[in-house]
């Protein structure tokens, strides 16, 4: 693979070793070497690179920052891994047209602080936000705890540059907040995680930062109740920026890894956030207190800004810390209608008790994404073919749930057994069909989504 | 085609010459005749009516209450017009959830009312709310007024049910609040005006009702400071439900038609709504109020629910009351970044002088999108052609103000020939090929959104 010195104008690449082994993951835990790592600087860099991996049938997997839960990031062999580090410039902030052009590499929480300074945000905020990047973010159709009232980042794309598979340059989506010309090209390459072309530059909106926040905390004596109080919640026309779960498992692992001091002789506590006009923050703050004392728990309003982000720095920090209580966990993501999370966490308990397997559970569960973790050790062979029996049973209680198996992960390489789980065949053969369209060659990221296409 | 009577279980069909022609046109002013008019009542009729179709090569035309300003519904000849008014159900009133399921054929305005009994509502409020249905809303991604604060349909659509141009059936989308499972077939089908599959169930995303909403007029003596105005308004952070512009010779045409009272000798108007709790939408109001009243806008507050219906009314009845001023108009609508909206009005004000035609502008100044609309008569054929040629102008104008040539009424018939001027041909060829995977034969709604397709 010489030749990638000819091709790349600023680019840089390497096939050493140990770039190799660094860019062979992301966090799912599975890893496969590619046969050389790029660095491209510019658009033309990527349709240059696209060109000769179309002609020389190579494939090419994008990676952001590798964060993704899924694998959708991981390499096949052969193929050239292609890093967006040197692509992440933020290079439009217009606050007039409440939007910003980005590269794909700009990591999340950069460009929430760059907005910030103006009182501006970006409501996608998931936890990964101070490493993963705008590219896998929107690759992945990213959530977080402010989806529940803002939405994903499906919302907020305008425009995508993008790189075919065979090196052509598209430019999807409109610089305006409406339009119906043709087809929705944007939307479709939203979430494809990375199968269809090679983003290289997005517009996103962007929206006044609320003028206040109010953050409460509620401790349950059951998950069942913290379920109930979520949705009531929302019944009574209450849309909270942020309605986020930890069970019990979930607040003794934070308090190992981040000594936060979380009680841990609770079953669960919701953490929510409700923001805007500060007068009419606080009629809603009295209304969710009121139902929170009504299914028995027992609420704390945090003082400041401090206290504040110490939640929420402990609330990012629940899944590195659920690996201080076990060697590896299997880490779902399903998502029900409001109205069921109360039945799927009393469904999960079920499952974890009838099988000895510990499952620790958090989430946005405002949106009714939980996180599902079942907790195993991947080097005791039976115990983690007894612990990836749950998925399917967590799968299973979830789509009877009217739920899907993917709140915010997407399917990558470890869901892709149990997408038809959800989507009938025949809506799985239009997705494989307009794969086929985007990459007749099948060169761009191989693999992932689909089933029976694993090339591990 | 005598078969069809026997494909249709419980739905219904006429050859009669009158009803081939009630079902012949839309609010394009264009009209072909089909062959036939079927009104199915279940999505069973759909299949069986596609697979009879798709066997005998026979064209389908989907058609709402053709009130689509660009021929997106009007047949071409021996085809099969299917019409919704026999499947106008709303299945299913979530509000714990906040999501409905309705019918194609529910009347937009009939599913408002019926939320409204709840105190929820469907933010995509196209002017056409009391004719249009949620099928053709869906099929051309439908705006209106309160798209400036809430988004237009495609942010609303959860779930589609819909039946291929074979006959098979497809469910897209979840009914959580997010999902990342596959690409996402439900943002492709919105907005793709009928061409890739038939629509037969949709569910929708809902919301809460605003506790209180306070409208304001403003009179502007030039269209420059109307435009200017509106982007300080969002420049300063803050997002009206609505922000609607009318421009004098729109305010006269009101008038002439609904006796309103409109002032008449001022360029401009805007009707701006702001929603939300009481208390915080006095301070935005009071925040506009001075903004108009720094670009010499004359501000009144309507005083009751009674004075604000009325302006509403007369909003909704801009598109027929120019039909009081000129026989024939040309409707385009287009969109601009807000900050460009100033010189969009002035550019079009000077196009219309340049060439001596009128040309009358209102529409939704918030986000940028402005009716125009070029007055003239058919039937003066060198009048007709002269005012066609400012399309193209009115196009190039938009474009180089970094805007879209359709906000909401989609491409159709009427704009085919002009897609090319703002979407590259590699972009084209992409959804052209989508357009084939889903309809290889080409007898689902053909000749729509595609140039040098037109079978007319």
């Amino acid at each position: 693979m010489k030749s990638l010195k000819d091709i790349l104008v600023d680019g840089s690449f390497s096939m050493d070793k140990e770039d190799l082994l660094c860019y062979g993951y992301d966090a799912s835990g599975i890893d496969m070497a590619p046969a050389a790592v790029v660095w491209p600087k510019s658009t033309m860099d990527i349709c240059k690179l696209m060109q000769f991996a179309w002609q020389n049938d190579i494939k090419v997997i994008p990676r952001g920052a590798g964060t993704g839960l899924t694998g959708g990031a991981v390499p096949v062999a052969d193929s050239i891994l292609l890093s967006f580090e040197k692509m992440n410039n933020i290079i439009e902030i217009d606050t007039r047209n409440l939007n910003v052009v980005v590269e794909p590499g700009v990591i999340n929480g950069d460009l929430q602080r760059a907005l910030g300074q103006e009182r501006y945000f970006y409501p996608p905020d998931p936890a990964s936000l101070n490493t993963c990047t705008i590219g896998g973010n929107v690759a992945e159709n990213a959530g977080g705890p402010r989806a529940l009232k803002y939405g994903v980042t499906r919302d907020y794309v305008m425009q995508i540059e993008a790189v075919l598979p065979d090196g052509k340059l598209i430019q999807t989506g409109v610089q305006t907040k409406k339009s119906v010309v043709g087809y929705d090209l944007t939307r479709l390459l939203v979430g494809s995680e990375g199968t269809l072309a090679v983003i290289t530059k997005i517009r996103l909106k962007v929206l006044p930062m609320p003028e206040s926040v109010i953050t409460i905390l509620s401790a349950f004596g059951s998950l069942e109740q913290a379920g109930k109080t979520v949705s009531r919640i929302i019944a009574d026309g209450i849309i909270p920026a942020t309605m986020e779960l930890m069970d019990r498992m979930t607040l003794v692992a934070v308090n190992k890894y981040k000594n936060v001091g979380f009680p841990e002789d609770i079953e669960a506590m919701l953490l929510i956030e409700i923001d805007g006009n500060s007068r009419a923050i606080q009629a809603d703050a009295d209304k969710v207190a009121n139902i929170c004392n009504g299914f028995q728990g027992k609420v704390k309003i945090a003082e400041d800004s401090a206290s504040r982000e110490l939640l929420w720095e402990a609330r990012r920090a629940v899944s590195p810390a659920l690996y201080k209580i076990s060697p590896t966990k299997i880490n779902e993501d399903v998502v029900v209608p409001v109205t069921k999370v109360s039945e799927l966490l009393t469904g999960l308990q079920g499952i974890s008790e009838a099988h000895s397997v510990p499952i620790a559970c958090f989430g946005h569960a405002g949106d009714g994404n939980i996180h599902v973790n079942i907790m195993t050790d991947k080097n005791d062979k039976k115990k983690y073919d007894e612990a990836e029996k749950l998925v399917r049973k967590t799968f299973k209680l979830t789509l009877d749930l009217g739920g899907s198996i993917s709140g915010e992960h997407g399917i990558g390489l470890t869901k892709s057994k149990y997408i038809d789980m959800e989507l009938h065949s025949v809506t799985l053969d239009i997705m494989r069909g307009i794969k086929k369209l985007f990459d007749t060659k099948n060169i761009l990221n191989p693999g992932k989504i689909f089933p029976g296409t694993d090339v591990h």
